[in-house]
């Protein structure tokens, strides 16, 4: 039986754990604060009071945190990933982080005799919750197939992108396409409220053309109705957004559209806004336009 | 039987014409140059030598041209439509212009004694064909009913969506989306490229979640196969974008993407693409990161 | 001695017709509302009542008009100044509108027998009123000879840029450069206030290098204390940069920064603010980054 | 006699430490290739072969490195300042970097009994060579105060701008406003031109008035000559912009032209311009335009 590490057991980890105990993996769990904790243990799993505690049998270890630095500290810390696993074992990385990052790790990892695989995910609480959560997965095609049962059990759609970092790379486009959409359907949606149109009706027959999209879909009624109940909040948007412009800028790409996006959801943060929605772009399309 | 006059049998006019002969309408055509005519009679139309004598018995007057100055002076011109029209015509005009001319047409009509209705279309040339157009219709609701039976037969789907100029408003929202959409996509594959990524996965993944859309799904193929056949032209995109900041400064909006989107697209033009479909946004945003 | 006939006697206009009064012009001058006209008068000048009777005994005719729909009703309209001057007056067009008008203007002038002259200033009311006015001039070489008397008694610079129409297009130019440079001013200053630094020193060093400009040296001081007095109001600026971009957009050149600022003063305008100094874009950095 | 060990004797560092010798400091260089080393020597100053050697016996040492990477590994480096000065010395760190970076070392500096300043400059080759350069200086009064002497030797300007990290947060808002302003007199400059203007005598009146800035008058006539001989060149302000928006974004301030500047930069860094004139951002403009 396979057993699993998992570091960082919050609104995203604790669903993704708790799956990787009902598709019979044996889950020993660690989190910073100790409720996640006992909530994995109710549903099964292991508890572990250190990080190293929780690595030391692990076959493969599973990290979902915040930010970059937050994985380096885990992984790379004296009482660490590195320090404590197995040699062979596999770590996973699911935390959305720098894809440079990422290619570090993954050479540090090979360093100390491990293998490292990065898998962001995308689709939120619900997805977590459901197991249904799209995997961008990143690695030696070896490591991915080892992999794979796992990023299974938390995920609806698992797709090997190309190697170490690739699938941060692949998270970050989606970020930047996810942000720059959401900016576009709210001047959109606030350019024919202004002038009196059907925005209903309009949403309508924009959806069934060219313009189409999953976030019109999705949130483009949520936006008109003013409600911005996270989903997935500025915040970590604007975390992200961080990521894509120094990885593009890393990558020598330029990205005028994504580099504005970065600028109009900072400004939501530092409004205040940054626990809402992300879709409260609107919001600031409305400010910006004085009504 | 219902006479439909159609001015502009154009790329998208020509086969418009032909599908309301099908439906069973006596259409009589004109058009400045005289081959689309012909084309009309053969398919069992009739030609007019002029405006004046193609909307002289006429119950409905379809326009489909260029711009807003072509509409104009067809609509308000000395031989023109508003000239030569029966009381109680019905000017359903197709174009793609900017709402506040639509706006003024209306009026125009109304003291003329004509009944306006705007009905810009979205779906390119297969549509225009297959008559699976997306139609975006303003006008008084009564006016848009006895337009139906002539936006069913050239349309798949058509909603109503407000006033005089409401159609206009939202074909630029949509413009708006498509060409922002379109450049979001555009950056998101050459970072995806020159990251190392397999494109053909990652597309597949992002199209699965929220960044998918119809241009990633339908667009992207040919964007990374540096296949440019237009589809829809850089240079009516470019003109369309002139409509969407126009008008949004008009209503007061505030639209950063759109206005960044709209220099891009004028960037693609000025550099001789405008004869290229609008996909090529990718050469651009790839010349930008010197690829 | 010439007589000059002043069309447009507002807050830039009222005074420049005092000037020229004072440097010994005979100056019939018409403006809508009768007030400035009795001042006029109080100063030397004589009254007129309607465009045609200012113009009918003029040699030179100045109009200092809001935006291009005024100055082409004052022009062409049918008891305007290209109705009723006399063959070979030369008509000065003072007021700032897109310069694609002012050559349509020229070409116009040119078939009824006169001679135009675009004259575009900056300097603002004071410069108005003490004569030191910056003017931007554009028409055939004998033209401006001719006017250059007129424009030397209400500017401190006059210099002869190029055809009809390129006095309009260096203000358009200037309009660009000045409300970028107010942006760029307002970004790194609300940066230096959010960072701690002592903003007096930071912008003494600043102005002291290649960041150098008039407006870092003029207008830095009252945009750090919040004093928003007009100055030259974010309406007017506003309206101009709708020039800039439609006369960038039919030149074909791509200006991104350009359309960003637009969007920025838009904003302003939107808000409410349409009635600062545009200074107030400072305002606008707060706002966006939550101060 | 103070003696000053000076780290970095690049195009920058090497004429500054010999104005050094000049105004009597004992100067022990460091460099990390020897060829500057000897110049340095041969000026009038002492070599030393590692940092560890230079900093020994100095009272101030001076770094002037190319980026944030560089001056920590110098500083708080196994053998670098920080393990090899006397307790007291004075760390005059005069590169460019990111203010943060500028606060950690401080910070690090202050633990380890030393005292640090941030004194980044503007002003160029030429400016190093004449002793002329601006000089931006954070830090703790005293401390300033202490270093004040080496810094008049080095600059015609030194300004003391807030606590630590102040002086390079003022050298990125200097980045920020002359990498805009060089962008939009770049876009002034090519719609000119495109439009039939005289462009000697439009930059004339331009930078008569508030459109007026040192950037015009010093590299408008080089950018219209495409002279792009640097100067200060293209990579570095691209370089210098990713600190500008690093920095600002850690400060909560939305920059929306910055933004932008720092992706055209990229553009002409990506192209392959790197090594040109920063001026060049004007063949962007006109690349874009076409042209």
């Amino acid at each position: 039986m396979t057993t699993v590490a998992f570091i960082g057991l919050g609104i995203m980890g604790g669903p993704m754990a708790a799956n990787l105990v009902k598709a019979g993996f044996e889950v020993v769990g660690h989190n910073r604060s100790p409720d996640p904790v006992r909530r994995l243990e109710a549903a099964g799993g292991r508890g572990a009071a250190s990080v190293a505690e929780a690595v030391a049998d692990a076959d493969v270890v599973v990290t979902m945190l915040p930010d970059s630095p937050d994985v380096e500290a885990v992984a790379l810390g004296d009482d660490g990933v590195y320090a404590g696993a197995r040699s062979g074992t596999l770590h996973v990385d699911m935390s959305t982080i720098d894809p440079e990052v990422a290619r570090r790790l993954a050479a540090a990892g090979r360093e100390r005799g491990l293998r490292v695989v990065d898998a962001p995910v995308s689709g939120g609480e619900p997805g977590a919750r459901e197991g249904t959560l799209s995997v961008m997965v990143g690695g030696d095609a070896a490591d991915v197939a080892d992999a794979w049962p796992v990023l299974e059990a938390v995920g609806g759609t698992v797709v090997h992108v190309g190697p170490a970092g690739a699938g941060q790379t692949v998270k970050a486009a989606n970020q930047l396409i996810v942000g720059g959409t959401l900016e576009l359907v709210a001047e959109a949606l606030i350019f024919l409220e202004a002038s009196g149109v059907d925005t209903g009706a309009a949403v309508e027959v924009l959806a069934g053309g060219l313009a189409g999209s999953t976030v019109l879909q999705r949130k483009a009624p949520a936006m008109l109705a003013r409600d911005f109940t996270p989903g997935f909040r500025v915040e970590l948007h604007h975390k992200d957004m961080g990521i894509v412009t120094a990885a593009a800028r890393e990558a020598g790409v330029v990205i005028p559209l994504g580099a504005v996006v970065a600028q109009l959801l900072a400004s939501l943060q530092a409004q205040g806004d940054g626990g809402l929605d992300h879709g409260a772009l609107l919001k600031l399309v409305e400010r910006l336009s004085g009504r």
